[in-house]
């Protein structure tokens, strides 16, 4: 058995590979559910849901996210209503008062679906309708995400990190902002102060993330800061990491990153952009897999291969290395 | 000026000869509220919105709902997620708890979207995405109306009956369900023991619907329980229909129904289904309009015309006779 805690593009990258080395009922994901927001009523999990179109066979693998071949025509037509009606576009964080007074699940992450500033396919949306449905009717996050999982005939195991309410909030020159009005609305373009998890002091992770976590860990190559630090925010995460055997591929290599923002949010939250900042920031991790070009000298075992993913032969390749860091711990 | 109370399509097919008699600025649309419902989290008014549709020249008008030319992307992978998860489809009533757990104005009517049992198209999803955001944002429905109704640069003011929620619950052999649930779930082939407008006695007519009032109105040939009964249920709205000049087209030929459940609900609800059963229902009516095949004889002023509405030809005769009826007042 094995767990991939993943986030972003970086842990989905390597599933492929995973799934080569290991059958796939042996693989646990859990999802960072931080970056999660109410759109319009509607609940998008953007983290688990790469995982579930990509474990589908459906994920649109040019741009890693939404349904591959997906039509438009709803957003299409929510772009024209508010032009021709003089709405504005563009993140709309709901007020303050409204952001508690919905679902609990959607709290301090609830945008009005105005001129819907994510672009969510058709397909896309019916995933969002039922997972919202499902929660109305009385189900956890927890069950939402197996039974759309079982819609996609996804083998592996797909968790939510927690059943509870946490909003990767960031702290910016323009003011407070949740993280998809940041990188999505923002493209990352305005200069970060801090990140926080709102709610994470009360979310607890499910106990099925607990028991997933006696395995032995894998981190990909995501974000650590709104990737997997909400998950790590969460009480007991870190303990039972320490715990187990947990092996890391580091998204930078040296300094550089290979996408997202990574560095930006590191750089804000104080630590140094880098693979030395990653491992400082993954005291728990026995074990990493860095580039072959990274020369980063750090204190715990490395293993180094070429760590761009672009094809499925990436993506062995690197968990072939995850799989020998594993027997270096 | 001109008042046209609208439910269903008995009062929206008038509307092209309406504005072939008046200027589309004189003349303003009342539309039932009582058959909204929430769907997976989206709150749908069929009665504003084929008012809407037709008035921004985009109504499906071979169904009379909907959008000419939708496509149906989200609403079929619905479908094909919840038969590939093992979720039941056909409408499914949130429980009692939910249903007042929610947005106020979905009060009694939040019908889970899984296997959406109403057909919502692509773009006509996009207007109760819009809808649904206005009121998250505070807007009042009269206001989301006009806002919508900016967005399809509709002529006439389309006003809903209030602002306050109103559902038309249907009492049957099979159990108490919403109007929706009766008609488009069960194709109204239940039988009916009551009907009930919950929250009718606490909710209010806008002023705007009060001040519209003050003018002659027109009730088409509509349902007179489920699309005209929520406006009458209110309070204050019989009193100023009592006041004013009003003229109603009966939606029978004696005891044929040109459509609809109206025979059904009438007899339900105590009434005899039949013009003379509307002119009961009606006290407040002024004169009438009957079908040339039509013999009943009532205690005020009658028009006779072919009633059907087919054609514009149809409905510019029918409003014909509705302005010759208004001279008979």
């Amino acid at each position: 058995m094995r767990t991939l805690l993943a986030g972003g593009t970086g842990t989905p990258k390597l599933l492929a590979g995973a799934k080569a080395h290991r059958d796939p009922a042996e693989l646990t994901v859990v999802g960072n559910t931080g970056d999660d927001i109410e759109l319009g009523g509607l609940l998008v999990c953007p983290d688990l849901d790469t995982v579930l179109f990509h474990e589908g066979g459906v994920l649109d693998t040019d741009r890693w996210w939404g349904i591959d071949g997906d039509t438009h025509k709803t957003n299409t037509e929510l772009h024209r209503l508010a032009d021709a009606a003089g709405l504005d576009d563009g993140p709309q964080f709901l007020a303050d008062e409204h952001q508690t007074a919905g679902r609990d699940l959607a709290r301090w992450r609830r945008f009005s679906g105005i001129a819907e500033f994510m672009t969510i396919g058709d397909r896309d949306r019916a995933v969002h309708l039922t997972r919202t449905s499902l929660l109305d009717e009385g189900y956890s996050l927890t069950d939402t995400t197996a039974i759309l999982a079982d819609g996609f005939d996804v083998e592996v195991t797909l968790l939510p990190m927690s059943n509870d309410p946490v909003a990767s909030l960031i702290h910016t020159e323009s003011g407070l902002m949740h993280f998809q009005e940041y990188w999505v609305g923002h493209r990352g373009e305005v200069a970060v102060s801090d990140v926080e998890f709102r709610g994470a002091d009360a979310a607890e992770p499910t106990d099925d993330v607990l028991a997933a976590l006696d395995n032995p860990v894998v981190i990909g190559p995501s974000n650590p800061v709104t990737s997997i630090g909400p998950m790590l925010a969460l009480d007991g995460v870190t303990a039972a990491l320490h715990e187990t055997e947990v092996v890391a591929v580091a998204p930078f290599i040296e300094d550089r990153v290979f996408s997202g923002p990574a560095a930006e949010l590191m750089a804000a939250t104080g630590r140094e952009p880098s693979t030395q900042g990653v491992a400082d920031a993954y005291p728990f991790v026995d074990a990493f897999v860095l580039d072959s070009d990274d020369g980063t000298e750090l204190d715990r075992p490395v293993v180094r291969t070429d760590t761009e993913i672009t094809t499925i032969a990436d993506s062995r390749r690197v968990y072939g290395a995850i799989q020998e860091a594993l027997t270096r711990v």
